[in-house]
Formats: structure tokens, sequence, C-alpha cells
């Protein structure tokens, strides 16, 4: 058998999110039923690195499926680009180590976030930001991220995955949580060992809370301590988050 | 009687142009109505510096109105930006000189169109760019651009618009066009004393015909003295050109 990893960018706004779901559309879908279509089988199972959800938008997605034939790659590449919508493209397809596995391979991911702080939105951002109105402290924003650096108990910061899946180990590590200014607003690079369901807009959703005033700066270590999600912010949506890169 | 400058931003891809039609949803259109509705009339005349076609942007359409009340430009900019789609935003409003007109005030344009040349579509360009596949010989396409500089007859580069306006003078001044590279491709920046219909599509669709290949470059002055739309190269699409500025 040989494995293929895809490297995967999509705009997740006219999505389910990555994930195959009953009566939705999902990325996976698009991309598994077109490899189905191009190697005249029902029998390819694409495993994505974790799922993003609706509206979340992917850079570098990675997927793998596995086949018994070597298959040219830039056939492959162009066949199921030519099938799958415009707004989900396959950047490459490579061959690995037969043990590979997309999920349980991943040593880390680096997801942004956008936020927009113009006073009026940009109409080129409004699928890719979050427009905030108010006025945001940005040291004191800096200083809000800093504690989430570092392993940490992040009950407080995970919504509840949709599916059944038993209770799941609530300890991660962020290596760096970097704010980047850039036209229109700035962005949160966010690199870790990976993330619980909904964890980087839930953060980013209490540091903005913080930074804008709403709540103050202590709130934070007392959120760790709690380990209570509905003591935390709203999340912030969907539409800015990008996952970037999965680390192997 | 004031007069009203708009700086306008919208996302093309939706709408039939910037000029008002029958049976088609138009940029112009929705500001105006909004503006009738917020001033409680039915008479508001809205005048942009010029259209632009069905699929292109603009980051500074303007646009000016007359109006008998001094107006809080505070809130009418944010009552319009409330009624019209997030597509479309008006940035600023101001209170100008009374004999203000749009189109005949401008004393040029600039306008940016995007090449993406990375051999897979990047999906968050496919709204915003022309992605071309064939090999592009960066010299060759900035020579090319060097014979459209200048004061010129642009009628081989000009199409014939919809209404049925005058021949309008074909003699035009285009002070630079410059090639800045981006991520994933390139942009010229077309900056001149105004432009004919079509001019910046025709004009990017012959250099490029050049810069790949398809036809020599020594065609472009030949173009010139034909005064001949047809012989030119098929315009490049809509969906890679940006009104940016007018000058005033």
């Amino acid at each position: 058998m040989y494995c293929y990893k895809l490297t995967i960018a999509y705009e997740g706004t006219h999505y389910s999110g990555w994930q195959r779901q009953p009566n939705a559309g999902s990325v996976q879908e698009h991309i598994q039923n077109a490899l189905e279509r191009v190697l005249h089988t029902d029998k390819v199972k694409l495993t994505g690195s974790g799922r993003t959800d609706a509206g979340v938008h992917a850079l570098g997605q990675i997927a793998n499926f596995k086949w018994h034939e070597e298959l040219d790659l830039n056939k492959l590449i162009f066949a199921v680009n030519g099938i799958i919508p415009r707004d989900i493209r396959i950047k490459t397809i490579e061959i690995v180590q037969p043990d590979f596995h997309a999920r349980y391979s991943a040593k880390g991911k680096v997801y942004h976030y956008h936020l927009h702080l113009d006073q009026v939105m940009d109409p080129f951002k409004r699928f890719y930001s979050w427009h905030v109105h108010r006025p945001i402290d940005l040291e004191l924003l800096k200083k809000a991220c800093q504690y989430f650096v570092g392993t940490h108990d992040f009950t407080s910061f995970a919504n509840e995955a949709h599916s059944g899946s038993a209770a799941r180990n609530p300890v991660r590590t962020i290596y760096r949580i970097d704010i980047v200014e850039e036209s229109g607003g700035l962005r949160f690079e966010f690199e870790g060992d990976g993330f619980l369901y909904r964890m980087v807009r839930n953060i980013v959703g209490t540091v903005v809370a913080v930074a804008s005033g709403k709540r103050p700066l202590g709130d934070i270590p007392e959120l760790f301590k709690l380990k209570d999600r509905s003591k935390a912010s709203v999340g912030a949506p969907s539409r800015g988050l990008f996952l970037v890169r999965v680390n192997y």
C-alpha cells in the first residue's frame, strides 16, 4: 500500500467544515468523492489532521489516504482539482511512509486569527476576519495572550465536541502567540502541540474582551482555575480563523 | 446646495457593475436607494467617477450627490452602511465645493490588475486575480508595458461602450505602468489621466499574450497603428481589476 499525503487550501465560508456530515457539504466529502471518481472505486478513506468548523479556512490542511497502486502525482492533482469546487484546491500530493497518519502523526499546528480594526469594514475582509469596533489596547492584548503560552489545562477554553468522543486530555502546550500588525488590523499567530475543539476562537474571544475593557486581565488566571467553559467569553467568529500549517 | 463626496469600496463579484442598469443589481443603485431611504426622498442623483464592469472591484470609487441640507456625516455614513449589502462599504463622506463632479472633475485614475501565477490556484484569489498557467517572461512583460506609457490613440485597446455615447476622443495619457511582484504572482499598477472602456483589461490581455509567447512584441506598435480593436488580444477577465484611486 502507498500512503498519499495531501496539502489542501480552502475557503470555509460555504462549507459545514472539514468533516463529512450528514446533510451538509464538507471539504472532506468533496475531495474523497473526487478521489473515488478518479480511482474508479468507492473505497477511499480520507483522514484529515483534524476538523475545522463551518466558516474556518485552511491554507495548509493535511489529509492522507492509502491506495494499492503507485499513482502519477501530477495527473492525480490535476484530475482531482478538475472535479472539486474552486474554493477548495489540492496544493500538493506526496507519497509518504506507510505509517503516516494525518491526525496521529501530527506534532503541532499553526493557526492564524485575523482581527479587523478599521472603523468601516473593508468589504474584502468580510469573510476572513472579525471586525471589532471597540478600541483595543494592544499592550493589554499582548499581556492577556501571554497567560495562554505554555502547558495548561485548557478546559475553560474548549467546547464539547459534537461527536460522542470520550473525555480527552484537556492539557495542551502553546509554544507561541504572536500578535502581528497588518493592514486594517492585526493577526494572532498560534503555534502549539495541538488545540482542543474551538480553543483558538475561545482564547481570542477572551483576550479581545480583556483588551477592549469588557473584563479585567485578572480574570484569565481565574478562568484557568475554574475549569468551566461557561465562564470564559463568547468565542470569536469562525471566519477570522485559518489553519495555516500542520507540523509532523 | 451642499455637495457630498463619497469614497466607496466594493467587491464587484456579485454585481452588474457600478452603473444602474435595468434588470441587474448595480453598486450605484444600492447606494442611491439607501441615500433616498435615509433622506426620505426619491430625488437623489448619485454620480460616479466612471463605470466599472461586472466583476470589477473598487478600493476607492468616488461618487457625489447634492442635497439642500447640511447633514451629520458620521450619522449618514453609519445609516447608509447599515442598509447596503456588506460587499459594498462607504469608507468616507465629505462635503466638498459645490461645483465638484465625480466624473468631470477627475484628473486621473489608478487601477491595479492582479495576475496569479502559481501552478495551483490559491482559492482565496479566485475572485480577485487572473490565474495564468503559461510561463510569463517578466522582462518581456515590462518591455511590452512600456509601449503603452505616454500619450497615444488607444482605439485598438478600447471596446465600444454599451450606451449610445457619441464617439469619444480616443487619446489618453498613461503616466506609469508599474509591475510589482506580490505573493503568488504580480500586479500591474496603471496610472493615467483617464481610461477608455475596457482599456486596462485589453492592455493586460495583450501584454500577457506577448510575455507568454503567444504573439511577438513587435505586434504592439502595429496595433497602435491599425486602430482596430479586433486585432488586439482578448481582454483579461474582470475579476483581476481594482479601481484603486481617483485623482482630483
